[in-house]
């Protein structure tokens, strides 16, 4: 009987030889990422543990991105507990505010590679599985278990596999193949399972899009959406000079519980309705939804080719009167690169404003929060009640083209009728 | 008797045609200026008053900067309210978030011009006098009273003369010859007072350098700073293609209550310490104070000679790794501006930070809130217990050469020392 690739990341990482989805097996951890809201409950009950060494301070990693630059008071103290924890531990990847997003920063720095197991004390951590790793939130007690021990449990997994076939039309991402999935699966489809995106379609979609799926295989419950390692990863790899990673596939007969068949050639760009991921709808079938504010960033897509894909949409025309347009380019190096490619003068030109590198108002912490009735078209993950703002608040989901012809035009749009 | 150029606008500006320094006259208004923090209260007490017509739709700003892109789900329904009365009432003068700075906007789009009489829900709208204008800030309730009538009461103000004479030194700017003069009159010095800028070295101090001076007047208690109309004016004005403009002079005998003598030449950048504006000092006799953090942007210093000569400084050169940099430009104009000019690349390539337009954490809003212990070099303009965020934190105020040079520095230093 064969394994998947997630069966074979748990077994390179786990003393138990032999188990089956439902066990419970031990497992290290090769990287543990803390940010500025998790990380500080993490560091308090690890400080109660044991002698306060940590397993490993080559492999943890702080990210300050969720309320940075400093929101307010709080958030400054929550920082600064991080800061001089890092300081005091010697933790090798820290990373202040004005970095970036934990889940954009650390792929981009080569600290999370293929094969890897990774823990995170935040739900997105899942977004390493395009990398060909495993990859899942824990809540703050096991971080600050994981933190002195290195090690942790989990129940294995079923498997579920997405195959993907087809070539995806132009304005189609990886975005709109997670919500299609979702949109399927319900939002606790894939709970507690793995959810694995395999078939010849792959190929097609670029790491990028990779990211933007796996980060979104939490929001059907999954506790780890994955890639196998193929030539897409294999370039993304060699482009960082990355070493010391492992090449992982699933085996042809490897079981799964479930298999979901999607042709990329017959989607089309999908916004996610308030207020949940699970409610996505072809753009084209969503009419004069107009809307008060477009943000595109975030751990889900705020990364390079989401902004080279917004900004080929918005480039040379101005955004509509009524809507803030807010851009959050996921890490400094996105920023960088943006600027270095002129993205950041199409967006200004086009009326945009440039929010700090970081999560933004995805969360609903800063800089860009929502009043009462009015309507976000987000590249973000999360669309739940008050989810940015106000409980009377909308989020719509989409792509980054998306959320760049909505801003153009006013209201929910596909590109192709504003380009 | 002569008149100073701040008692020939009141003049214009007044039916009462004789008046002296302490008499109370009535004043039309030629611009009326609110924000996102104070402008709800006024349209509040506005709403509660006559037949809900603004005076004159053309003669009013609004310009969201306080708490944006919204910092919460209060400052959403602020900038709604405020979104919303500009459409209701046709405001002419509307800035949605992220246009930038009240007080960096308003001159840059000729919506303030030499010789107006302008209010303003605002404290540092005082920085107008730059131009040649009368310029004050009010409480919002008069702003109310001026957003139905047009029209408000002054009592009118003795004038001090400060007799600026020399050519400053590189990197003295604008601000320090603010910081100078408060700390000659302290905080309350020039209270309900007028302070006019005047002499052979006010030739010396551009555009941006004067909004700096004027900007902080109030700082010494001063109700309007002011400017003479001059070639620095004129040269401007061009700049801007602005027409419909009064030049206003001082006569040679127009009556001071005082006179401060300021050689340009003998100043040198400096460092107002914690807790109050009135306590600057030369940076060189500053010693050995590590900071956290560098901010450099406001309605005082996020201007594009600013972020030009923050540039010089830093380019080339990382932060010193302790320091978290943040620039706000004051406005998309200055941001567009420096994009063109390769400074937000030079700013990134330091490992600057880049906040959006608007006031950044200045107040103690967001976006760079300290912790307890903090210390902070800034460009803004008070320093008073908790400003900008704990109230155990510590603001230094500072020129953008200062704050730029102690960003590399790690501590507070002259601007010499790491060029």
């Amino acid at each position: 009987m064969g394994h998947s690739i997630t069966e074979k990341i748990l077994a390179a990482h786990s003393e138990q030889g032999d188990f089956k989805p439902g066990d419970i097996i031990d497992v290290t951890v090769d990287m543990l990422l803390m940010n500025d809201i998790t990380g500080p409950v993490a560091v308090e009950v690890f400080d109660k543990m044991g002698d306060g060494e940590v397993f490993d301070k080559n492999k943890i990693a702080i990210v300050l991105d969720h309320f940075t630059p400093n929101k307010d008071v709080t958030s400054a103290k929550q920082c600064k507990t991080m800061r001089d924890f890092a300081a005091a531990k010697g933790i090798k990847h820290f990373y202040d505010a004005g970095y970036g997003i934990e889940h954009v920063v650390l792929p981009e720095d080569g600290i999370v590679k293929p094969g890897d197991l990774i823990i995170g004390g935040d739900s997105h951590t899942v977004t390493y599985g395009a990398l060909g790793a495993f990859s899942t939130g824990m809540g703050s007690t096991d971080v600050a278990g994981i933190m002195a021990l290195g090690k942790t449990w989990l129940k294995v997994p079923e498997q579920i596999k997405v195959l993907l076939v087809g070539l995806p039309n132009k304005w189609v991402s990886g975005k709109d193949v997670i919500l299609y999935v979702i949109s399927l699966l319900g939002t606790d489809g894939a709970l507690g399972k793995s959810l694995e995106f395999d078939g010849p379609g792959a190929k097609h979609l670029n790491m990028d899009s990779r990211f933007s799926i796996c980060n979104m295989a939490v929001e059907c419950g999954a506790i780890n959406g994955i890639f196998n390692f193929d030539d897409v990863t294999q370039e993304y790899i060699e482009s960082l000079g990355l070493k010391d990673f492992c090449e992982y596939r699933s085996d042809s007969d490897a079981i799964y519980k479930k298999v979901i068949d999607v042709d990329l050639g017959e989607l089309e760009p999908i916004v996610a309705m308030p207020h949940l991921p699970s409610r996505g709808v072809p753009v084209s079938e969503v009419k004069d939804i107009e809307i008060d504010q477009s943000f595109i960033g975030s751990c889900t897509n705020g990364r390079i080719t989401d902004l080279r894909i917004a900004s080929e949409i918005v480039k040379g025309k101005k955004i509509h009167p009524r809507v803030r347009g807010l851009i959050a380019p996921g890490s400094r190096k996105v920023f960088a690169q943006a600027l270095k490619e002129g993205l950041i003068e199409i967006f200004t030109e086009s009326g945009f404003t440039i929010l700090p590198p970081g999560c933004g108002p995805c969360f609903g912490g800063h800089m860009g929060i929502l009043a009462k009735g009015e309507r976000c078209v987000s590249t973000t993950n999360r669309n739940f009640v008050g989810r940015m703002g106000d409980k009377g608040s909308e989020v719509y989901l989409a792509n980054p083209a998306v959320a760049a012809a909505s801003a153009i035009a006013g209201k929910l749009t596909h590109p192709s009728e504003v380009i």
